[in-house]
């Protein structure tokens, strides 16, 4: 999703840690549903505008089948604040906002909206930080009548 | 955005024919801008769940240089029911609903949501068919207070 031939954005170049792919393992729980652990690619991209493309896809460790996956962008307008714009195939958008602060990022949801066949999410946390080559995300959500509560956690690594 | 080793979920059987990625010529207009031509590629990929992935770039045709982009998921659930869940880098969630008939996929906004920076758009309508190798579409929209109003019209050719 990049385009090489471009200079990245000075509007992102606070996110400029992002870029690339990265890959790691994660574990999942939530109240109403079994532990389960994930493999995950992550792809950070740019075209030159002030925004980076983002898509994330998971496996499930236990059997390798695909499980969940997202797209969308990482806008900002080089200030601290920063948006994430993201679509899922669960039938849900997802519309964040927050802060860059060095090499984390704090996102909250301004709003979920989900289609009728799609599962009840009202609000999603994200916690987003790059040490080195090492991306660590914790994500929090508050979903079918539950409070805000622990759900995803992952390492993942640069890929070269 | 595809795995090639999966078969296509018999839920989205009747988009079958969207699989693959598309390249062509479009025109722009809106009462509040200078008409603009554009070209674009989409893909539309698949990893044998329930919904197809979706992405589309354009480039200004007098330019060459990117110009809008989304990305995001179609799904359904084996009726001629459809739903389009995109993120754009403009800021915007949008969520549609809709029906696949053969070849024809219409779609109305249920929700358009924008960040805190983003320009107002309120509904969404998108009118896309397939007819052999060339995939043609109309997207109308209701912004920045005007009504629903034509916007895109654009005509692809599949590619190999």
């Amino acid at each position: 999703m990049s385009d090489a031939s471009a200079d990245l954005h000075p509007d992102v170049a606070a996110l400029a840690h992002l870029l690339g792919t990265w890959s790691g393992h994660g574990t999942g729980s939530y109240p109403t549903i079994e532990p389960f652990e994930y493999d995950e690619t992550i792809t950070f991209g740019h075209v030159g505008k002030p925004f980076l493309s983002y898509g994330q896809r998971t496996t499930r460790s236990d059997n390798g089948l695909p499980s969940h996956a997202e797209l969308g962008y990482l806008r900002s307008d080089g200030t601290s604040a920063v948006e994430l714009i993201l679509a899922h195939p669960t039938g849900l958008t997802e519309l964040c906002e927050g802060t860059i602060d060095g090499p984390t990022i704090t996102l909250r949801s301004i709003s979920v909206v989900g289609s009728s066949t799609a599962k009840p999410v009202r609000a999603v946390e994200r916690h987003l930080t790059v040490e080195g080559d090492r991306l660590h995300y914790v994500l929090r959500m508050s979903a079918v009548g539950l409070p805000m509560t622990h759900h995803l956690e992952a390492e993942l690594v640069r890929q070269a």
